[in-house]
């Protein structure tokens, strides 16, 4: 009986007890202020991984080498904020004490809090690199504490001062702008600076959240909230490519919304992130990230 | 200085004062369970209205002769369900307490439930005409109590046992529709009967709820959670102008989602509806819901 | 050298002089009041109908056996209404002194004016057979005299009382609707009585004008203003089909708008009425139309 | 560890094993002439299917109850059409031998040309019920003897004259329809005598084969070639609902294309139709098809 | 009673007798010679405002702050030019009696001929920055001479020689070449040269025309004639912060056709440089434009 | 009797006998892997012409000076990969005996191989210039040795060692950048080194095969496969432009898939590079490639 391999991204078949990397998809978008639809991209993510090579001849690599499993989707409480959190809090906290590394496939950004919060119990000095065309440190939205408007400002709460990392950044209200001035460590409108903080975060435990819609939307129209003026993939593929050396404990892809692009090119673009994401995680060392 | 007068529904300009009848949107769809959308539908409602006459030929009356009002959109907390229906709650009790009729706008279906908790206080002997594909009684949905999914059973619980009348309904889990069988005046599949129980209700407070779905998808596919084998645009419209005779002290159409019908066909047609019921609502007396 | 039969409708390949039908395209849209795109109908019809056979199971009959010519699109002035209608018209007039049957695909419905002007000043005692949504009897448009929204008005000009037939209406203003209890023959909501008519204008010179948004959305959702209540496709096609023995002298199919109906339905249903319509036109003695 | 339980078809996951019927899909659709896309129609069926109820309240049956297994999509061997139909041939052969019914979900109607390939080896007396809107009796399509324009001619070469019976048919060439005359069990336009049909094959091998086309474009949008005056979706319902007493060997659902619906309503169609032809199937006795 | 904000721009609600800026819509596409739609631009830019911050970190400033008031759109008589252009002079000129500064937004190229019209009888030495893909240069357009194809001709012939700056052009007949040879100052390809054009008119009066084709079709495909090879969105917001000094007396952006975009995101362009050139003009003195 | 020129390419008229270069499409898909539509290629690239002037400003040639032939579509069986690549062999060697340059619009990119297969019978020791994302290398894809993934290893086997020069490409399994490193001239990720390439081939005969695919899909999101992290446009153009003094003996541009890209943007992409390709090719001498 024969079976279509793409079930799984890339036809990825590694065991979960076997895995170093593990992924998962949250499907969650109730707090999406403006377009919902992050929900659909872990599973139009799998669907469409059967367009591109596991092979990747940037890094002559091939993610089918590597022990990275595919988990599967959380089934998530549409509708109910705290309980997705406490779900994507429970997966992600299951996953670091296998000693494995969560890799988190939105979903809008929101899902990342869930994530962070079981990753700064267990690495308590955890800083936050943070890819977005938008700063998320608003204190509410239209009254709400728990939105992906907010979802920076309540890891700050978390993490502290100096420990959230910001690049990319080019749209919030002035308030945000001041409390990062104040707060974090935010780099304007493009990556620049970004080798230099990774360098600078060598050896503390970091969770990575990229928030696709940094790019232009002209590479990456498929989200919520497009905002002119982003960076391109090439700049962001270098950029992803240099966290290779540092302990990356959780990291997440969030905000494709596959609705609003029909072309497919944004999901196009998040796999080949992914892949060469998967890659660069993997091979350091084949056994960095999960001793433990 | 000229203006467009389409920033209102059909170019209404009554004020509140003194409407009859107003309405008011409500762009919520954060627990909708497949695919979200139907938080656009008041706008693309009310930009597309500029194709549709305000006059019927069908029942030879123009919507601008009358007093109703277009009170515009809510604010609505994304991703707070609870937040969310006290104001729409808070909205309906404030219309209500002038003696006018609500004639709320979804958004997906559980923004009913606050609609009906006003509309219940005021009117304790409360009935509900239900027109929708699916029996929306779950008792939770993945967990959650506040779902379009079961919204219903949220109704039942404020208005009690055979004073739900659903029509049309032809989706649902098994234990829903054995709950209907001992809880509902559900019928299945048709509007068939739905003249019959009007002549029933008369004399008594009844809030309408349409859930759009109701129609054939051919008819109306942008709908969050299109239903095969729907009833066509004839009998919806029959049915509805035969409320005119009833004390309606609320009244909804939902669960359009305007990304899911690019042709605009289904905003068309929600349109139509909505204006066929305002004029159905308005005529019988001129002053009938609203005197108090 | 091979090359594609499908750059005329079905493939036609008769020349204009043994024509008896001259198919032509008018495609102009630029007083559409709501939704243009109805100019990209000529050519979407023709690429479309590579889906459709020639062969009718329904008349027994086979379009390529007949002399139809399709003499492909008009160049119109977009934005300049005026020549517009003068180009139509003298192309209509030249196919009809030519003995032929000038068959017009749209565009909006203005376009019926330069045809039936041409059909008039020939047929001095002409009527009009009109299937629509809408009346369009319109005196004036936003202060325009010349829309689609007026086209009928200004062709009872032309033809004076009781020789307009108007069937299927279903929208309009209520002055519209008092001008045509007047002035016109106004059929609404259905084709009731069709035949009746057909009957009484045997032996008469007929223009037999088609909006095609006389159908039902949800079998016609590409055109400009959709509006719920119409026709289905098999009384579409029975009433067509029994004009056969008229003397039609001039004919259109207008009003689909392939941009909103990205699914190609509209395309095929028009095809499908044009190849009826065209075999009806055709059969009944060969040749009927063109003997003068 | 979560997953999400929508990988299969209503989430169903009975093991091959313990199944009496087996879905899976022919993800192919290289001979469509007009509009590729039926290949992605397994997958998407599958993933939308969370949008529908395994509960059916038309038979009062829950799909979850019976022992019907999701084998997943063949891999298929994209434009070699050959191979494609061996590698059906083989996975039907493969599901009989095991007693079991299969059950396809194309992809373009040529698929069913390799499943029935393999019921009439089993079933020397094979009959064929067919629901069209085309004869597919073409003896070649431009110099082509495989292609879904000739699949029913294919097939007539298997199972002989008077063993295919179709239903709906409204679109061919004359010589289709002549061939048809002498060869096949034609109904035109309609599913007119479906249930006599029915009738007389009882105790006979029947394979059901279902081209989604049969039903009005309204209805069903999303097909590679829509063909106007098409079947209700009550209609089809019935008639799907009336084989349950036959001896169906083998069944296919085929030519939805879901590029050219994005609304949806199609996959919804098709997946309601697969739920209740499902239930219908597995009922009568419980072990049917799959005794010998 | 709750309200949606974001009825006007950004939520402007500065009213007009306090306004330093005056936006209004003009939502004419009539003589678009290729694909209809810029009349959808101004309603779906307001309903997209939501999407975008009113605060900008490029010159950090807030939208919010600055007297600009949202005038609506302009209601025009569809099909007909002369009186569209009419009602967009009287407009443009009524604003510019008030001592305040129109801003137009599009609709189709055309519409700046009425702008211009009004700009050069109160300023006679008026100068056109002009950015666009196309020279618009044409002397008419298949016989018309007002079409979108014209509108810098005809502009010409108010302006003179040397008086319309042209950056950005990539395509138009050799004929349109030559004359801006003669007559215009054309700069082609890119928006080089754009800053010191801008010095060298300092002082005088300046009318400023953004043809947002001007832009890359991947950063705006949502126009009319997408024209490959444009300039990239920061080039693009780089030249027009550098018109704050000028003596700006008149402003549009025109040509975003938002049926061609579902993805949104050249709406979200097109917002994004509203915003940012409304700061530029805004800010320079505070009471720059106005006083006269 | 009015005509739209637009049937052709630009309105291109010149008849087959007089031209130097005869353009074709080869409307094929069959063996395309993941989404197929490239057979809607040439239609919709000839109506969209209409948008695109025949001048360029580029290089200020018009193309309408050019004897440049448009031959129309082959017309191809479809699902019959043999046959179709026969046809193109057989329409490639008419034009190449009559001295002209055959000019190819796929489809896919196996169509290649059918005009390859031409001109190698003619030019022996021809080497083929390929720009594209994908190496194409495969030996076979699943088992299938004619596919769009194997055009480049079929072609290998006709010209040889170090005869394919291949551009952009970043895209493949690992076995076939291996054997790209042993055969072929392989240029990683950029353009980077065409102009040297080029000018060593000076002198030889070329077959220039452009997958468009190539270019950054920002710039070209309609196809089948697209591949983040390519070329722009002003990089393609510019490389396109210096195989002016190469005697190119056939040439084709491959893989637009219309129905991905709704916006056009891709068709006019399409458009653009070859007129400059057209112009660049017909100018050198103005009897180049067609003297023997």
């Amino acid at each position: 009986m024969l079976r279509s391999s793409h079930d799984t991204f890339f036809g990825l078949s590694c065991p979960y007890g076997q895995a170093d990397i593990v992924l998962f998809g949250a499907p969650f978008d109730s707090t999406t202020s403006f377009r919902p639809g992050a929900r659909f991209a872990p599973r139009a993510m799998r669907t469409d991984s059967v367009g591109l090579e596991s092979y990747s001849p940037y890094q002559d690599l091939d993610l089918l080498d590597y022990p990275v499993c595919d988990a599967g989707d959380l089934e998530l409480s549409i509708g109910n904020t705290q309980k997705t959190l406490e779900a994507i809090e429970q997966q992600t906290a299951t996953i670091l004490r296998g000693g494995k590394l969560p890799f988190m496939l939105g979903g809008e950004h929101l899902v990342t809090l869930g994530a962070v919060r079981a990753a700064v119990k267990r690495y308590p000095g955890l800083h936050v690199l943070h890819l977005d065309a938008h700063t998320d440190l608003r204190d509410d939205y239209l009254g709400e504490p728990l939105s992906h408007a907010t979802v920076m400002r309540r890891i700050w709460e978390l993490v502290g001062d100096g420990a959230i990392h910001q690049f990319g950044i080019r749209s919030g209200e002035r308030e945000e702008f001041l409390f990062a001035q104040a707060h974090t460590d935010l780099h304007r409108f493009t990556l620049g600076g970004f080798a230099e903080t990774v360098r600078a975060l060598r050896g503390l435990p970091v969770y990575l959240s990229v928030d696709l819609d940094v790019l232009d939307p002209s590479v990456f129209p498929g989200t919520g909230t497009p905002e002119a003026g982003g960076v391109g993939f090439p700049e962001l593929l270098d950029a992803l490519r240099c966290v290779g050396g540092l302990d990356i404990v959780g990291c997440d892809l969030v905000e494709l919304s596959p609705p609003y692009d029909a072309s497919g090119v944004s999901t196009a673009v998040a796999n080949k992130l992914l892949r060469e994401l998967l890659l660069t995680l993997t091979t350091p060392t084949g056994t960095g990230q999960e001793d433990e």
